[in-house]
């Protein structure tokens, strides 16, 4: 079942039907949902299995699907069905929100969960990873965090070798205003273009107040070390107090200011961060500018290892799911 | 079974044994070898296992272990053991010379192999692999490329996403003399300097020929790209002809030059190179200086991923070593 039908749903959508030639690494992947809900454009519910490519066509000429008469929820709790694939839109004020209840209800059943939302392992990890656990099926979210990144795929693969601690760059939105701002444009100004370009949401308070950032920190922070903390436990400032002449005051000494993301262990506890800091020039962390973003992990019988990516689109999110589908179908 | 113990044995021993306690992801990692054999320093056999903290004392105490009657060869194909540890070091010129004959020996009884030599993997990758996959065992060999970085380790679980091709900077001499040469020290100097501070050899042509960096190439094409090629097949330049007219250049445009190595698919063929290049300064490769070394990977639904470690030593390859055994122990 697939639950959000946005940019990053009918991308995955086309992979699988009209640009599946492409990608030979999913000639293996069947995806035939019960059913596909949206969260204001309709759903569509079959249980013969829905074709992915007529609900592309139909999506796109019609703009979205009929109206349903049941609820995601509903549908999670009561039809027929292998796997959930939860990629609705990170909703912080309510704590995860539906995305939270929709994987809940899923993995309770003991149906596997592949999801890019970042709410259910932002808020509620421990609970859901256990969950999972118990009911042998997987909780996956590569697509959180990094967008299709390998990183908890990567995580999950590691022998022997303990994360420490990690920094980071994640938020495209904040990374690409601050480069702006370094060239001397406005903040409203910059918040528009990156809007423009397609990347930076209608309402961008997630992003300028730091709260996507604090959700992927918790993310990273209750998968690599066991934190069990939310984003509301991170502490958190966004880049709306960095003013010009704190921009200016960094650039005039070869630095940049960063929106740098943090977690790390002291005194038995993990404590974890979102602030803007001012990065040497000669930094890793000075180089990711745009849309690139960075994760620096620190391990116990490892030197740091970065990963950073570079300008990733749709595509890296689609892709992100579908490994995570690949990796519950190899489970089989 | 142990071949080599060298600085990267005696610390893998030390971790195992006197620095265990840094380290719980070693927690359940019992190695009770049957044999360590040296190249010029003797050996020890003791068919109810050898303790690894005994020989390590005696090792450092006199410099080597007794002369044994038997070869490492001979004891592979005679003894009784679980997993070879090949940790001699590249032998280039004979095409992977005795740890070839080796890992052989012990795929082809049946046994695990985990190396840190680079020439099985860049001499006979598919030979072995193949072998290995017929006697239903592992050969492993995280740490022949960016010392313990996991990126057999990542390659291995990727889902679905193909890799169409590489670049990176991977042999520290080569990048260190380079950045000394920039700061106008002369190449004889450079290359003591490194001499001095342990990371290149005593005869550093290995290195600065290109001959290391083209062994790491073959082994990732060989892993990554289905290759099938070994480092003759690498068209190959290396540092010595570099001026300081062509550093001084570069320079002066804000560019540096590295030595870059890269292998991608071009009419249906694997080709690979390495070869000093001029990087734009804004380049991620631009920051990859002293002992760091960097992987990007380019695959077929997903951007470009970049790798990059700080500054590895002894540790990390040994740690690589580790994450091996620990891999093959998880095989139950």
């Amino acid at each position: 079942m697939i639950v959000g039908f946005g940019n990053v749903g009918q991308k995955m959508a086309a992979m699988l039907t009209e640009e599946r030639d492409k990608y030979p690494g999913l000639a293996n992947l069947e995806l035939k949902p019960v059913a596909i809900f949206t969260g204001r454009h309709g759903g569509l519910v079959n249980a013969q299995g829905i074709d992915l490519a007529q609900a592309l066509k139909q999506y796109r000429g019609s703009g979205g699907f009929p109206a349903t008469p049941l609820t995601a929820l509903q549908a999670l709790e009561t039809l027929d069905y292998d796997v959930l694939v939860e990629i609705s839109t990170l909703d912080i004020a309510n704590r995860g929100g539906l995305a939270m209840a929709h994987v809940r209800a899923a993995l309770d059943r003991g149906k596997h969960v592949a999801t890019a939302n970042k709410g259910p392992a932002a808020f509620a990890y421990r609970e859901l990873a256990a969950l999972a656990e118990k009911k042998k099926v997987r909780f996956l979210f590569e697509s959180a965090v990094m967008d299709g990144t390998p990183i908890f795929c990567l995580g999950r693969a590691l022998r022997g070798v303990r994360v420490t601690g990690f920094s980071g760059i994640f938020n495209t939105t904040t990374n690409f205003v601050l480069s702006r701002l370094e060239a001397g444009e406005s903040m409203a100004s910059a918040v528009r273009t990156a809007q423009e370009l397609g990347f930076a949401e209608a309402d961008p308070a997630n992003d300028l107040e730091g709260w996507d950032s604090s959700a992927k920190t918790a993310i990273l922070a209750n998968f690599f070390l066991d934190a069990g903390i939310d984003p509301l436990r991170v502490d958190r400032c966004g880049i709306t107090g960095v003013t010009p002449d704190a921009i200016a005051r960094a650039r005039a000494a070869g630095r940049k200011i960063k929106l740098i993301c943090r977690a790390w262990r002291e005194d038995g506890q993990v404590r974890a961060e979102v602030q803007p800091r001012e990065i040497a020039g000669d930094h890793y962390f000075a180089m990711i500018n745009g849309r690139a973003a960075a994760l620096r992990l620190e391990f116990d019988m490892l030197g740091p290892l970065w990963i950073l990516e570079e300008n990733p689109d749709l595509l890296d999110t689609a892709a992100g799911v579908l490994q995570d589908l690949l990796a519950i179908a190899g489970e089989g």
